[in-house]
């Protein structure tokens, strides 16, 4: 008997600070299986951090910690030259405290996937993922640590025995390598919305992405990025939830390669 | 047969801040029983913080969490008019973010105290007092919440069921009421140490302390705020841990009331 | 000949923070005559206060500094105890911060606001009052200084010779001795346009206000607060510089009680 | 007639914070000609920076701004992805922010020089640098920008018409190229004092500086940097101070290429 397909869709919440308002959380928790909120670092707040866990764990959707650089005004997405010792703690630090306030609500971690400028830098430094891996490690082993497909973070995250989800992105292309195109590159972004669609199918289907340069490139998608913010990120994630659904795709926070 | 008088030393440590060093942390943990450890939001970093636990946990010294209010630059200090809601949050969230690194080291978080003006605000709130102690309550129930002995935040806690330390001071006077004199009144120091002693051992011995006024008021003992900064503060906390010693009663970090 | 009536609109601006958008800035430019530009400790970065200072100039408004207390997550609301020589100081910080993008765009500071918490502090407080003129007068001794309509804050700059612009609220009752009616008591708020149009005419034309007691309370009235966020408040602004207009009275930067 | 050789000794102060202390400030202060005064970014507060203002004026040292990257925790010494428009905000943020407690205390604000990584990214970078020296141009043009003695910072000033000072350093070896040996490298440092003290002789007196290469540099010095922090900070400043007087050179502050 065949496995059934499974994919996750996560989505970055809880970035809404103090007065200021972002994303449209409420509703983008009806298309996804699993967040990551925002821990206050580059963007969130306590009472943010709070309702947006209380949000998740309402809808049944799974809670991870979504730690960034101590960066606000940049919202974290500019590279900083942090060693590995102050990104070991910066993280642990991170999820310790969105750790409290999902077991406050009766909840449990359930994963990390870090932010902007740490995600990249933890995509391609093995140092930096090493890191980032150990602080996931030693605060909640059973965390599933979520990052870019075939990176250094899953290695590093795969080396220390972690559960590993590997994401790939539906709005973005590949390069023959099968890293992402960056994003200053012509081309880097797929704007047609059926296009994205048909590229995470396939990279779900298939475990394939057509490259920039015209070539399959083998791909593993775990979980895929939605957005929460901008005009077309709610429509874009009804639409690629309802065409999952009608390929009989199961929906689910990612489990990692152990799953 | 006679229970053993105990009592414990506690005293205020991590509060560095990036190339920001204060305080003597590992010369006081030779004095003391249990470590009130900052949090980030008036004093200390993730790296401090880090190191901070790994050396109170060397020494055998209990770790407990120190939040404060989010004012850096006044040291949290500076009394705020934040909400029930927000002392919630902003304490869940320092709990968890220190848990995280002692967890990390293979310890337990041990008590919870909160810091400066947030300590005094939950003394006499009883509203903010509740929302501090629901905090640890929620986060870690098995945590002894530290305040001010008498106070609301003492009793809010023990209201919820948690075990208390009933802080008590060796340099402060207090008043007929058991509250400590205002540090802006005349005679609020006892600036004799061998004055301080003494009033400290009373305290710890027959639960009394002769107010400013002249009389006696009962006061519960459970545990000795220690300076770790200052000129005189590290001969004080060998001054005082070696009378105790002598007198026979016993230094361990607090049970609190159920102990 | 008569002098002719004229009042400022003025509206806080320039309290977005990077990647977050707070109020609509340009579309409320149309209606005022003078912006209170967000300084960076409440609400606003360098970046957002240079175009914001750009975008005033364009307009032809009158550019003022903002300062608020240092407390971003609560957006310089929530009152601190803050000593006089802190406001003093954390003031020309933000003044001084806020001239440098004026006059590197080749405008001038016309005037300075505090903001929130600071503003209600300062109202009331004849010592941090002067703390706040003082600062303004030793920086730029022209500035007017917008404060509550006979406050603690007007008195202070007019005792030190500073130009100053009594504020008066179009959605707030007052009470008999002139103050705003709290916002946690009940009838605080008008919430008809109709009467809220009405109560600035009154104060404008007649310098008086019905307080909620029912009484004609004297008010002086050089310039009204204008909201820019909030579903109504441009629909508002439209309105009182039309019925204005339609009086001719003229619309103007408040010159003070010099001009 | 010849002229007088003169050179500047510049120092970083007012790198205190809150609660925090660093430095030597008043110590330091006999024994320098222009003080670099943090502004709040990487250290510095609104008091400390106010106090240090005072006390450089009178102490008749000129004053200059010292701006930083956005990194408090990082004391301003990791480097940032920040982009031209940001240094060149928050270069004039931070320049506003102590010229207006230049001015209150009747002072004119004499130099600009970054701080650490935004000192070595301007160094470097002509992008960078020239929003550095464009932010400086439009903010006070009569200001002296310091910078690394031949880099592209000094470079950019020079374009805008600017006056510079060139910075050698006492403590730091150079590579044939004029650029300092990288602090990683072997032989960075410059440890025996004698050694320190006849390099920036050689190179205040015949404008060269013999490279880890063993052949001689051509570099300009117009400023030798002070440290005030560290064990033997204050001697160094002291000797280096006796030993420049009594070759007869005037200790003054910079006026850059125009003086």
């Amino acid at each position: 008997m065949k496995e059934q397909l499974a994919v996750d869709l996560n989505c970055d919440l809880g970035e809404s600070f103090g007065a200021y308002q972002l994303g449209h959380d409420a509703a983008v928790l009806q298309y996804v299986t699993s967040a990551n909120i925002a821990c206050g670092f580059h963007a969130g707040d306590p009472t943010v951090m709070r309702r947006t866990v209380q949000l998740a764990l309402e809808r049944g959707v799974a809670v991870g910690a979504h730690p960034g650089l101590p960066d606000l005004v940049g919202f974290g997405r500019r590279e900083m030259a942090v060693s590995r010792e102050e990104v070991y703690d910066m993280v642990v630090y991170q999820i310790g405290a969105l750790m409290a306030f999902v077991n406050a609500e009766g909840g449990v971690l359930h994963h990390v996937k870090p932010h902007g400028a740490l995600y990249n830098m933890a995509a391609v430094s093995a140092v930096l993922a090493e890191a980032l891996a150990e602080a996931v490690y030693k605060v909640q082993p059973q965390a599933v640590l979520y990052g870019l497909a075939g990176s250094e973070l899953t290695k590093a995250g795969e080396r220390l025995g972690l559960a590993t989800a590997h994401e790939v992105f539906a709005d973005r292309t590949y390069q023959q390598d099968g890293t992402l195109t960056p994003r200053s590159s012509p081309g880097a972004l797929i704007t047609e919305q059926a296009d994205a669609v048909l590229q995470v199918l396939r990279m779900v289907k298939e475990g394939k992405v057509t490259s920039q340069q015209g070539q399959d490139v083998l791909i593993r998608a775990d979980t895929v990025c939605i957005h929460g913010d901008g005009p077309h990120a709610l429509a874009f994630a009804r639409q690629i939830q309802e065409v999952l659904r009608s390929e009989e795709i199961l929906l689910q926070a990612s489990g990692g390669a152990g799953r």
